[in-house]
């Protein structure tokens, strides 16, 4: 068993190189760009851990590794000119780099790219891995949809919130960790658990990212604190903030979302801790862990399999901050 | 064998449904919304072709047709957001319609959707029809480059403006009739002389295209005459003309081209008649139709099973105007 580091190293060994081809120039260029400029590649490493759960790493995981981690910088193109974001790791991003409509087509060739490397798939596993490789791609596109829709929404409930970070963000690392199992040969109610695991640790690591907006150690996390506050972000604190403040507070807050006193991030965490959202954030980030740890608990594997897991889940969500 | 009208008549009934799921509606609803504006479903029909045309028709062409009408699909959602343009088909484009970065989400699903139905082909032949999907897609990509590239250029070769209209316009085409000779179970070299059948025939398709334009009767075409020069835009016309021009009469092309004169149409058209591009441009379509003709001909089954495709091609490409 190997653990993340060693698999991390591996797949940026094999995907350090040129995915497109030389020309045109204007096109291939913009698409390779985001690629040298980094990322963690947890998804494609997943892949590679759910295959190992079960058996030897076969080939087929290294190019649907190289497929996920294709669709997530897709993903992350037109997300950036959804967004109008400027920047991405500190570089610009493509759109703002290369105009808006060549970044367009980056992210189509980007995904039509994925194919290419899901069709090296042996033919025993190719229909079963594009079939949930293309349910993932939907739904991170309907995820991408709703948090659109709910930017110009007045009320989002905490369940739709939570749906929305399902499909936005959990279920690419869920599917990663399943298409890992298929190759690697794992049973049906195996591969499922896998699946389970790496949802519940998703939806986790997107509550413990809107907890330390608000409530992490500046110097620990590397981010101002309160970005998500004065972005007027909904995120987990400040939807179950409106659905559980008093009256008074709760107009507090939406006319501090109107306006914006610079006194703003202070009066939000004030509302915040009087709501007791910290350690309502604390206590759902546990419970998240929790369900996806029953379910790793749960595949029918020898317990030393799971160890480099469970370390990726602990190394992921911090027990202190 | 079935005529063009008669597999069209089924194409449509078989297509002429919902292809994405009912939520979002929001995301949904406006991928959905393009494919109920018309379209002439000249792709999927012509993969059917290419399969009848050397075997019955298979379950996997009417995919492959689907795959293929809804990459056409996804293509003109971005294609439209790039050019700005405010109608398709008389009705607003889909991002007039739903804003911009829900079209450009509706092109992503829709590409994404190619992929299910791609993904349903039959194993023995689903590997070689997801690979030349795959190398068309990039390519009409490239060409959608390449065009937007050639418009900031001042000068754009023959040869260049050729290589764009080829992946813009022809290798889909191609491609369309390739697919049904694989599935119908072609050999490589007739498959191979399909397609360049439709090569050929998609690039005098668009010297017609681009010769109506401007010596079109406008009454029997249904367009304005002269939108190409109005618009500035290259076509194998303009380039021909500025290419052969005289001196003076190529100053004044340019010159044209920079300013709006209420007579630019008429100017135009005179140093086109004076360099001879009304002639040439016949000519040339010519010679790509004789080369469509040379490919089919050379096609090893028996000539009664051409004679659709032929009608098919004589009906795009007329010969009196």
């Amino acid at each position: 068993m190997q653990s993340f580091e060693q698999l991390l190293q591996q797949f940026e060994k094999s995907f350090n190189k040129r995915h497109f081809p030389s020309e045109p120039a204007s096109l291939y260029d913009s698409s390779q760009y985001i690629l040298g400029i980094g990322g963690k590649r947890v998804r494609p490493v997943m892949c590679l851990m759910g295959n190992e759960l079960f058996d030897d790493i076969q080939s087929d995981a290294w190019d649907v590794g190289t497929a996920i981690e294709l669709f997530h910088n897709f993903s992350l193109i037109h997300d950036d000119i959804m967004d109008a974001a400027p920047l991405r790791r500190g570089v610009p991003t493509v759109h703002a780099n290369f105009g808006t409509n060549t970044a367009i087509l980056a992210g189509d060739v980007m995904l039509i790219m994925c194919y290419e490397y899901l069709n090296k798939v042996q033919a025993t596993h190719k229909g079963k891995i594009i079939a949930l490789f293309n349910k993932t791609a939907l739904e991170v596109s309907e995820g991408q949809q709703l948090d659109m829709d709910f930017e110009r929404r007045a009320h989002v409930s905490f369940s739709d919130y939570e749906k929305m970070i399902e499909l936005k963000t959990s279920v690419l690392l869920a599917a990663s960790l399943k298409m890992g199992a298929i190759i690697g040969g794992a049973s049906a109610g195996n591969a499922s658990h896998l699946y389970e695991f790496g949802r519940n640790l998703g939806i986790a690591f997107q509550v413990q990212d809107d907890y330390l907006d608000a409530f992490g150690d500046p110097e620990r996390f590397g981010k101002q604190v309160g970005g998500d506050i004065l972005a007027n972000k909904k995120t987990f604190l400040m939807i179950h903030a409106l659905e559980h403040a008093s009256g008074a507070e709760k107009d507090l807050l939406l006319s501090l979302m109107q306006t914006n006193p610079s006194d703003k991030v202070e009066k939000v965490l004030n509302i915040f801790r009087n709501v007791g959202v910290n350690e309502w954030a604390l206590k759902l980030k546990k419970e998240y862990l929790e369900k996806a740890f029953e379910h790793l608990e749960a595949i029918a594997v020898s317990s030393n399999r799971k160890a480099p897991l469970e370390q990726l889940a602990h190394f992921l969500i911090q027990r202190d901050h």
